[in-house]
């Protein structure tokens, strides 16, 4: 049975429906609007010859047991951020569960490989700052001491929350189980910038997440009357931040997919009478390569003391936070740009600047690609996010393409 | 009876002691600790021939009748900022009442013209934020509609506060009473920058108050993740805002006295993971020239507009507040200055970049010039401010003699 593209829409605007309103998706992890997607989900299994189960860290897995226990498994997350697009996570997941029908349609409940879906829990991170939840504790990534901490807006804490969801903290971990007999995964996601757009293409094979360096810089100046200081006796620190907020752009155009942004400044005292005595910023720094995404933290980081010296400021780094690139297997991202060929005619290859489910599966040696659909304007977690419609069933069939060429490969693995 | 410097320096250290910590000077107006600073400066009128009131607004007039009523107004302010420097207007009070001292000796009690010391009530507006509080309002430049909403971090209100002082808030208006007879006005003030410091001069003749122009300037880029972002593809509120950081300082230089200052930097949504959608800057110009004045800000105007449009972004204005500037009189500039080579061998004119007192008095129509001392390291408005004995000590013998050639000048005008 082929897959039914009008079948995926039809999924889309019923989920849609019953947990989007006028602002958008409200899937937040965690939430009765979550929850609520996730019944509507176990009612579409309904029929199919699946077994379900949530395992420890809230992740739902849907399997068709085949011949042999070596698995492919699907995967997305159904939850959003506030105020989310239509489309992000819940794509992947629901058209995972078409092709999931396909196969059993086609094996007569039997395929040769076992067939998974799975939908991982609390990808965004929206209420408790935790992005990957699920995934990561599937992974053996858990970071259940920093977890225990965490509270939302409201100060309700996550581990309150997972135990009203039957999850509980401290088993997590217990999540990595579900690693057994695993033997490729994939994933598609709405590409959530502009590149395809910019491209004119409906599909992408990605070929791997960027890493990501993430550091606090911190300039210090001295702070000093707006009126009594003249310009050739000032330290100021904003000028030195500014410098390197344009210096970044330069570092980042070095390379063709890198990527530099400073998301935050802050000023101290921060009030129109003072020079700017102390200026914080934020730097987060983006590339697939490696030997790139250092490369340019060196340049950002001799950049600031240059800036800093002709300033009269000092400059202190910190960091945030880092990844390293996590490049995705180079067959399945052969399967997945003939997957799109078959379908589009052509088909192109882009690192992924966002991270994804899929980074802590395929960082786990698990071989493992995705497949980007153009998201229209590149805009995403905003109710405006959307695909063209003849993108969505350029992607159902391309993905069913990918899933049932992977599934075919198994038996050489 | 020559002036006693050594007496100012008793008081200083005496008011320091009394009304100072740890911290710095703690003479906020409206507070105990001020109501004690101005019970301290009562005892030292005792024995002198003077009579004494505060005004509708809470200045403190202190008046030594003369032959004539046409009068001679020395003055400063005793309020300080919280952790304040301990010469920051009291040092102007101070020297006064030596001034005053040495007046009523020399004329037995009697000089030909009357003289006059005013404690200015609350030049800070370090509580509720009106600065120039009581000589705007002795300039019938009162703003008691906008003054009546103002309140200070506890939420006292500054009507509550003034009623606790003995001020009557509809009746401030009042203190233009004493505008009568007044035929000039000296300050002496600390400099509260670095530029008599980097000359290695004591003393300055002050040029007038420099015209303020002081803008909200907002440009709208579009937010955008960090991550799926291009660098080609993106409109960066961050980046305009920075070109216009750094472009200020060479429009401020063209002009040997102009002084442009970025003091305030938001970014929006300001996460480390997206690119900046809006940004939100001011921006602080002075000059003494209006013409100047009007330039810069000009030039700043079309630079935001040129940044604006190079990065993608719109950009909007919006005043916050600007004053004219307001130079000193000619004759009594002259006259500083002579003074001051009569103590120093050499004498410098600068303008003033903060406000003063003496502003409100000067654009009211009287003759008006302010002397300034020099200020260790241009730093005030913090504990650390100081001045070098020997400079006090020229500053009292300088401010004195300004007086005295004034006093005698008064039978011209």
């Amino acid at each position: 049975m082929p897959v039914d593209p009008q079948r995926v829409i039809d999924d889309l605007n019923e989920l849609r429906a019953l947990t989007g309103d006028a602002n958008g998706a409200q899937r937040v992890a965690w939430t009765p609007t979550w929850l609520k997607a996730r019944e509507w989900f176990l009612g579409k299994l309904k029929g199919l010859p699946v077994e379900h189960h949530l395992d420890a860290a809230g992740n739902r897995w849907v399997t068709l047991a085949g011949e042999s226990p070596k698995a492919l498994v699907l995967g997305s997350h159904l939850d959003s951020v506030p105020n989310g697009g239509w489309l992000d996570g819940c794509l992947g997941v629901i058209v995972g569960l078409e092709v999931l029908r396909s196969f059993a349609e086609d094996f007569n409940g039997k395929p040769p490989f076992t067939v998974r879906l799975v939908d991982w829990a609390d990808e965004e991170g929206a209420r408790f700052g935790r992005s990957l939840f699920g995934s990561a504790a599937f992974a053996g990534k858990q970071t259940i001491e920093a977890d225990r901490a965490r509270t939302d807006r409201d100060g309700v804490a996550l581990e309150a929350a997972l135990r009203e969801c039957g999850v509980d903290i401290e088993r997590i971990g217990d999540a990595a189980a579900e690693q057994k007999d695993i033997a490729a995964y994939l994933e598609l996601h709405i590409e959530q910038g502009p590149v395809l757009g910019s491209l004119q293409l409906p599909l992408a094979a990605v070929l791997g997440t960027k890493g990501v360096e993430r550091h606090a810089i911190t300039f210090y100046g001295q702070e000093a009357h707006s009126g009594s200081t003249p310009m050739n006796a000032r330290k100021d620190a904003l000028a030195a931040a500014a410098k390197l907020a344009l210096e970044i752009r330069a570092i980042a155009k070095k390379h063709p997919d890198a990527v530099c942004t400073m998301g935050s400044v802050k000023t101290f005292p921060g009030i129109v009478t003072a020079v700017v005595g102390r200026c914080e910023a934020t730097l987060d720094q983006r590339d697939l390569s490696a030997d790139v995404l250092a490369a340019i933290l060196a340049e950002a980081k001799s950049a600031s003391e240059r800036f800093a010296a002709e300033e009269g400021c000092t400059v202190e780094w910190s960091k945030i936070w880092s990844i390293e690139p996590i490049p995705f297997d180079p067959s399945l991202i052969a399967f997945c740009e003939e997957a799109i060929r078959g379908v589009a005619g052509t088909s192109h290859s882009i690192p992924s600047g966002p991270l994804h489910d899929a980074a802590e599966v395929a960082r786990l040696g698990v071989p493992t690609v995705m497949m980007f659909v153009q998201s229209l304007h590149g805009i995403s977690h905003n109710k405006i996010e959307d695909t063209k419609l003849e993108h969505l069933e350029l992607a159902v069939a391309a993905f069913a393409a990918l899933a049932k060429k992977t599934l075919g490969s198994l038996a050489k693995s």
